[in-house]
């Protein structure tokens, strides 16, 4: 088993990463103060991973909130029944809130525990690649809009990750190329060493190798750690984190959530991200080409869908949050390892990028 | 005018009191940063001030969002509502929500802020009594859910709180009884010396004395900002400013929401509370008159509904927030001007209180 501690002062709390680490009590009961739990799960990983959680919470006093699996419930409605739940089994103060699932379930119950009584305990326990490297780090917790993603929610940080790497065993193949799109991302954006390392062991982590899985989750949990420490409430460099994301946002809200995974998404943006910094003349086309293959390598799809018009993605991002006051900030790429976030570049280029993807 | 300043380090703000303070544009226009704001009220208050508040945010792209008028429609939907006018608006990060009201429109507005992507600026224009000395100080927003109120929410900081008196001469009777609950609570939880004033001065405040009412809010704020000063949430101290809530949202609850009013809910808390502190030997029983004679003089209910029989009082306190881990703990008096939080006073006494009350 890996730690690593990401450092928020008076909130700062570790993350655990390893195999078969849901059953181990001593990891998660330290952080639960008082005797109520409210267990929320879906209904895809409850049956696989429930029984083994509750072995390490035996003698508190835990209910359980099963939601149905998918984007499309990453809503206001869905939150409102985790608080209709605690309430009903009149949940204090002194509760904890503890996510068993992907993403989804991370950021409705940390935003359900962010709002629940102005704030209880929460614990985050990610069972998907993407949960494990990504969304389980930083404190950002919410739900979708129908006008628009993430647009509603909290910085709200948990009391501890656990990334169970066993739970990855029963990932299908698309959650898991998904998830290897953010790691690859970490690379790209600050750590040219992991994008190499990633070259090499692309197979590996496609096979689940559990030693090539440690390494990418602790490796990405890493970098991500060293950016929100230093920049918790996403004011300056932690917009670097957001590499793809604001072409994969208007890719995921122009299909529909849950049509695109939101990796792969990313992926796509990313490859997009990096085509509109070659045509700015800051990215060699030699590293264009090592992204698109590494991603390639790792099943992720490197064309954005042609069902949305260049025009519509103008439209969609225009309410990106990444937007601020009218002008449009993307994260773009120096090099491979090295990102900026910025402002100055041509509107020609962008469409001229959005139009050749287009014609693809 | 007068100017208080809440020392909350970085999220530090002033609140100005005083008359005729909505058209003064020097006031509010320093703290909007961006060119974008989403001013929200309610249908009662909207036509008396909305124009005069208008002049003062010439040039900047205002939007409007207007809420019926009453606590029933402090709900998540209600939230939800703002957050749509928002992205159908295009707002991003950088936009300012004021909030232009009662305390429903400040709560509501306030988590909107909080959980609009993630946090936005919030500014705070209290127009009841209430809402000037109580909700405007201490960053507590929310909503409520069917089964308790406030259980939904978040603390946020506003940039700024300005308190126009001249607001309170549109308000009605009842309530501005009702904000003087509030105002009575601040003598009896730690400022004995204020409280003389208020007996000394109770007409004056019934009659919207202008500088009656400037010193009432004034040292209302006051003493909330020190208590918030030290204790922003709500771990120890700050439990005091609950004198009487738990008695009232049982009252509120069990009446649903909107047929007592909050502070007249309070009132008849804090007389709850004294009459339990004199039962627990710790209160004089002429201070428990004192006390009963001087919200009666601020026209302000005594008595509990007869609807809500004691045991329906001990259901709806167990689900209250401050009920931790089981054990309910209440503020109690221990002198005009001292309070105590406290679970050590007997089951006996509090069902005593509760049938004596019953049978009045």
């Amino acid at each position: 088993m890996k730690t690593l501690t990401v450092s928020l002062g008076e909130r700062s709390y570790p993350i655990h990463i390893g195999d078969r680490l849901l059953g181990q009590a001593d990891l998660i009961r330290p952080h639960i103060s008082g005797h109520q739990v409210m267990l929320v799960s879906n209904e895809t990983i409850a049956p696989l991973y429930l029984d083994k959680l509750m072995s390490s919470l035996d003698g508190l006093d835990v209910a359980t909130t099963i939601l149905p699996d998918g984007e499309q419930y990453k809503t206001l409605d869905t939150a409102n029944t985790i608080f209709t739940r605690l309430l009903e089994q009149r949940h204090n103060r002194s509760t904890t809130l503890i996510g068993l699932g992907g993403g989804v379930v991370g950021d409705i119950t940390g935003f359900a525990a962010a709002c629940y009584q102005r704030g209880v305990a929460f614990i985050q326990l990610p069972t998907t690649l993407l949960a494990q490297v990504d969304s389980s780090v930083g404190g950002k917790t919410g739900v979708n809009h129908p006008l628009g993603k993430n647009m509603i929610g909290a910085f709200y940080q948990p009391q501890v990750v656990i990334a169970d790497t066993s739970t990855l065993n029963t990932l299908d193949d698309r959650q898991l190329s998904a998830g290897i799109a953010e790691v690859i991302k970490y690379g790209l954006i600050r750590d040219a060493e992991f994008f190499d390392w990633l070259e090499n062991n692309i197979e590996a982590l496609l096979e689940r190798d559990q030693a090539a899985l440690t390494h990418a989750i602790l490796r990405s949990c890493q970098n991500k750690a060293e950016v929100v420490a230093a920049d918790e409430r996403e004011g300056g460099q932690r917009a670097l984190l957001n590499l793809g994301h604001t072409f994969g946002h208007a890719i995921e809200t122009g299909m529909g959530y849950g049509s695109w995974l939101h990796g792969e998404a990313v992926a796509t943006g990313m490859l997009m991200a990096a085509e509109l910094s070659e045509r700015c003349n800051m990215l060699e086309r030699s590293h264009v080409e090592r992204i698109r293959e590494l991603l390639v390598r790792a099943r992720l799809p490197v064309t954005p869908p042609a069902e949305i018009s260049p025009e519509q993605f103008l439209e969609l991002m225009s309410v990106d949050k990444k937007n601020i006051a009218g002008l449009l900030r993307l994260i773009l790429l120096e090099d491979i390892g090295q990102s900026v976030i910025t402002d100055s570049f041509s509107h020609e280029h962008l469409v001229s990028m959005l139009n050749d993807f287009q014609q693809v």
